[in-house]
């Protein structure tokens, strides 16, 4: 990489760092070619990119206050960064901003409900190709603000109804509730609890609603003891799952509705001495990697998060292209992954 | 983003959206005011604010072709974005990005040794503040042609030596590996196996010392049959348990030297049916949030990646400020977390 014949030097010995146009001149090309190779465009030949970039290396090059466009940005907001489930998502989002040479951008709302004081400025500020808000509400007041600026906004798993005319990309909840129910009765269960997620969160609203589907069509009544209110959380999980085992009756199963939950009751099952699948069934929601090499490998609805965030990304190029979308709202299908954690009850 | 028409004297029906001239006659305030407004910045009366916010919502605003600096970037470069590493890191750049108004963009250079072709480009085009490297080497070139425009370089975690003058946050990698084997060898353990990360890997080099170091201070010979050579995946934990867990004489306890490979360990002793600790001692490295909710939680070397990473995102604030570092190589302390997975050897 250090093999550069340098062309006999344009004038006299430069004592600091060069400009483009010396560059150019050293470098017997034209100014718009050595802007190129210094912004990283693609479109030189690479001899000429070599001989730039040597000359650059040995004299460097002194920048020139320029006035340039903002940068191609995709900002993603997240809820909270915390487990798998982000690095899902940033992984399908990369993969389609890659290809159109965008920058991804990530924001942490830190479990707060909104993004904090600051936030919506500095975004304005960068002028982003558009923004991806995972499972969380932007304030009315913000999506406005980005509107105003004509800075399409997509909902990746939201959390409430993302309102009309905003596009949305999620999965069939309600179908992997009924699925994951369904699995737990054609194993024999008639015992079956549900740990939700937060009352705020659609998609644990459609997921209760699946389970209530599944329990009816097989006609088995539905028992307000064993719905108990989570919060998605490996905690929340842990201790609903701990009231729900000390029953006087209690289920033989539990559908988490989401991966980190079925942990919390792996734990409370293990703190209290039980043996899953043998003394209790567990299936979660979301399929993240580590759940298989959870001991035993969890059973759980598959939601494809990188392929949803992917789609999302995909629909933010072509709105920011002003293309028209086919449909705003978007589902993926979920699917019963069957691993180790469930079995047909003891009793 | 149409094309320019002459604006119509404020006050008379607009058709399309305002320019921030008429915006400003109509609000009455300078047109710095409205550009503020616009651009999201910060120094502008509540009052103000929402008067120009509400015509903004009412008529529409026209975006002039303007021509501003770069936005202020931190590029953040992942070897793999894989797991809860990555979730860790960017949360602490992100606390510190946030403070200095910088937005935080991913690369994930999907275990390739260096970011792929193009990638340099955008990020040269992008013209960021900075950028960490996160256990993973550019390639020299790569490295030049960032010097070269002064962006600073920050690596972080590095799988390699980072060359002199590259600043650089690592953990206490020696000491942590002195740590856990020690751990292991006050209860009692003499066949202590390691499973190392990949040789190109320096802090996983430093591990393994920190364990040759531990056993040879005890007076115990380290036997090269229980020394193994893993890739930091929790596939390669598992394969390398299961040829450990069947030598003739197997070891009773192992040092998996990171979170994933402890995860591979006990997927092993599940399947060859040995109990954790009571079979077989695990300890593990990194102290990702997951190992506490491990079933038996797991015993682990911390290594506080969160704050190694604000701490390189602070380093990398001041370079971009050109103010002098005091250190060019920073190590954060690692620390032995006893949990579950211990205990003294039945044999």
């Amino acid at each position: 990489m250090t093999s550069t014949e340098e062309p006999s030097p344009a004038g006299s010995a430069h004592a600091g760092p060069l400009t483009i146009t010396q560059l150019a001149e050293l470098a017997g090309v034209s100014t718009a070619t050595v802007s190129k190779v210094v912004n990283g465009r693609t479109e030189v030949a690479p001899e000429t990119r070599a001989l730039v970039e040597g000359l650059i290396r040995r004299h460097g090059y002194r920048r020139q206050r320029r006035r340039v466009g903002p940068a191609a940005l995709v900002e993603v907001v997240f809820h909270a960064l915390e487990g798998d489930y982000p690095v899902e998502i940033i992984r399908g989002v990369d993969r389609v901003a890659r290809e159109h040479h965008m920058a991804v951008v990530i924001s942490d709302m830190r479990r707060r409900d909104n993004p904090g004081m600051g936030w919506i400025e500095d975004v304005l500020s960068r002028r982003p190709t558009g923004v991806i808000a995972v499972f969380s509400g932007l304030t009315e007041a913000q999506r406005d603000q980005l509107v105003t600026r004509e800075i399409p906004i997509v909902m990746l798993d939201p959390s409430g109804d993302p309102g009309p005319g905003v596009p949305s990309i999620g999965a069939g909840n309600w179908s992997g509730g009924l699925s994951a129910t369904r699995h737990l009765l054609d194993l024999g269960h008639r015992r079956i609890a549900i740990i939700t997620g937060p009352g705020w969160a659609l998609s644990s609203r459609a997921r209760l609603d699946g389970y209530r589907a599944a329990l009816d069509l097989a006609g088995v009544p539905a028992d307000p003891e064993l719905i108990c209110r989570g919060d998605f959380l490996i905690e929340g999980g842990l201790a609903q799952a701990h009231r729900l085992l000390r029953l006087p009756d209690p289920p033989t199963a539990i559908f988490a509705c989401n991966d980190g939950q079925a942990i919390g009751v792996y734990r409370a099952a293990y703190e209290l001495g039980l043996r899953i699948p043998d003394d209790l069934s567990v299936v979660g929601f979301d399929d993240l990697p580590p759940t298989q090499w959870a001991v035993p490998p969890l059973t759980t609805i598959r939601q494809p998060l990188t392929e949803m965030a992917a789609a999302a990304a995909a629909m933010l190029v072509k709105l920011a292209q002003g293309e028209p979308l086919q449909q705003y709202r978007v589902e993926l299908g979920t699917e019963l992954i069957i691993r180790g954690s469930t079995a047909p009850p003891a009793r």
